[in-house]
């Protein structure tokens, strides 16, 4: 059995969707047990509805939620009874193996970096986000975590990420490239200049096939997009921005013209497939790579199969045992670079 | 009469969209005079299938280009005969007010640097891209001619830029943002703290409304983006890349069911349109902002529209002196900053 904590206070909408997904991800997977953490009452109360195994589905209390604009650093300070806090305090127990959650993203790096403290040799922990490609995903990552980023750090979220891509989703040699704005300008940034040189030292674990740019990220013929966690971050929303805008200017066209109109929703089906294949509920979430305990975070905005597919992430990677692999990988890692 | 010099080796299909682009700016705007850079018997050759005033379109002879794959450092030594190099001498003597081109950017940047030099008190040059936003444009600074940026680099992007929308686009007061992840990961990056300090100091010349983050740069509710230009470069690729993969998703999934082909049939004036909405093609080209004479940069795949588009940017530019009112409001920055 691996047993999941699911915080049932991070969504906009929680606890429904947190509840659902986890009846839904412990009917998918027979080997599963799921501890929702939030308030006992309140959460007892509403699975009543939902009809499931009550010896894999558990409720441990949790009275505070902290909210999405509390600030990470005053929620350290005042919110050790909160869902997140309790949640990663059973991971450390080892009474869970793992703990998803859609709370306030800076909250959950700062409790699991003082609760779970980081993996052995790694600097900084990253976010893992993956996106959707022409063919498959990519994982980019820093997609976050830290606002600057060091040469050794960007190694590190490669090494962390090709075991990610490895371990995971079983592909061996995972292809890492390392984000940029084109051959010449590199010249110009020394970061890119040094971080290329230490990821061709990591041939045993990745292929290293250099820089990319912006605009091929979405081709897929990468497994793992290196960056730093500011342009990662301002990445990932823009591409959220960009579908919007879109899908609201599609509309106003749309809605121009009464033949339009008609063919707009004919295509429904069509544009449901392709808005499924683009959006974040159907990724999960994003493993926080580094940390020494198996951490998912889930998009604020998650739907019930979201959440449901983040359990089934975090179990993914327990059964990987993605922790030691990267443990393991880090250290040699450290020796390699050293060594040059 | 405002006399532009358009580089004629610059798009991928050059020179033709650059003769059509022109032609078209000439007819459109009665005060203007163009001289096409490039190879004088291919130009003079080519032209003659359009119809025009020969008053005011002419061809100086420039026998090399600039390939796009060239390294900047290399071209600078290697190409003084290029259009680039001939064109951007004819602006410095005076020949001309304004230079287009559609060629390698970095080229563009390294000569025009040599060439005119920038502007008294600027530190550093900068692109900016004007974005489609759903409610008009956002000027988007810097879009990748520094690959680092200093505070007092940003604090001049914004400064250039807020002069752009003021005296280009007339509108007094323009709303300026700072390009971040989110209020607590700020906390972290003193690059931006310190940036926004700066950027208070400034009300007299636009408003500063903060930070803005990714997702939002498209609401369209500001009209300068201030950032670094690796990030803004990387972004602007992500959303050209986001734009052509969802375009590649969508006729697969049209494509699928017969009803649903049909359908999409109906809708292609629509989707032409949003398609022209979202372009860059339609916007014609970048200011290259704080280099010593009006210079703009187009698409390397500009239409002849885009050309005519950026040869009436420029013009438009030289008309409202914007590079004597980035001067002069520059020079008040320095004082500001320093007083501080």
């Amino acid at each position: 059995m691996i047993k999941i904590a699911v915080d049932a206070m991070g969504t906009d909408s929680a606890p429904y969707p947190e509840i659902e997904g986890a009846v839904m991800a412990i009917k998918e997977s027979p080997d599963l047990v799921i501890h929702l953490v939030g308030n006992y009452t309140i959460l007892s109360e509403k699975q009543k509805k939902y009809t499931f195994d009550k010896e894999r589905l558990g409720v441990v209390n949790a009275e505070e939620k902290i909210e999405m604009d509390e600030k990470a650093s005053e929620a350290l300070r005042k919110r050790g009874k909160s869902s997140i806090a309790v949640g990663l305090e059973l991971l450390k127990r080892g009474e869970v193996d793992g703990f998803i959650s859609a709370g306030n993203t800076g909250a959950i790096m700062a409790f699991s970096l003082k609760i779970l403290g980081r993996i052995e040799g790694v600097k900084r922990p990253a976010i893992g986000a993956l996106l959707p490609t022409l063919q498959g995903q990519t994982l980019l990552v820093d997609a976050g975590a830290n606002s600057l980023a060091k040469v050794e750090h960007l190694y590190q979220f490669a090494v962390m990420g090709a075991n990610f891509i490895k371990f995971a989703k079983k592909k061996e040699k995972p292809k890492v490239a390392l984000l940029s704005i084109g051959e010449e300008a590199t010249k110009g940034n020394l970061l890119i200049i040094e971080a290329q040189r230490l990821l061709k030292l990591r041939s045993d674990l990745f292929e290293f096939v250099g820089n990319i740019e912006g605009n091929n990220i979405l081709e897929g013929k990468t497994d793992v997009v290196v960056t730093d966690g500011f342009t990662g971050n301002v990445l990932l929303k823009f591409g959220e921005g960009v579908l919007e805008a879109v899908a609201q200017l599609a509309k106003e066209e749309v809605k121009k013209n009464i033949l339009a109109t008609l063919a707009a929703i004919l295509l429904k089906p069509s544009f449901y497939r392709l808005k499924k294949k683009l959006h974040y509920e159907e990724y999960g979430g994003a493993p926080l790579l580094g940390v020494d305990g198996i951490v998912v975070i889930s998009h604020g905005r998650s739907t019930s199969k979201a959440i449901k597919n983040a359990i089934l992430l975090a179990k993914r990677l327990v059964e990987s045992d993605l922790n030691r692999h990267i443990k393991e990988e880090i250290i040699k890692s450290l020796s390699t670079s050293k060594s040059e």
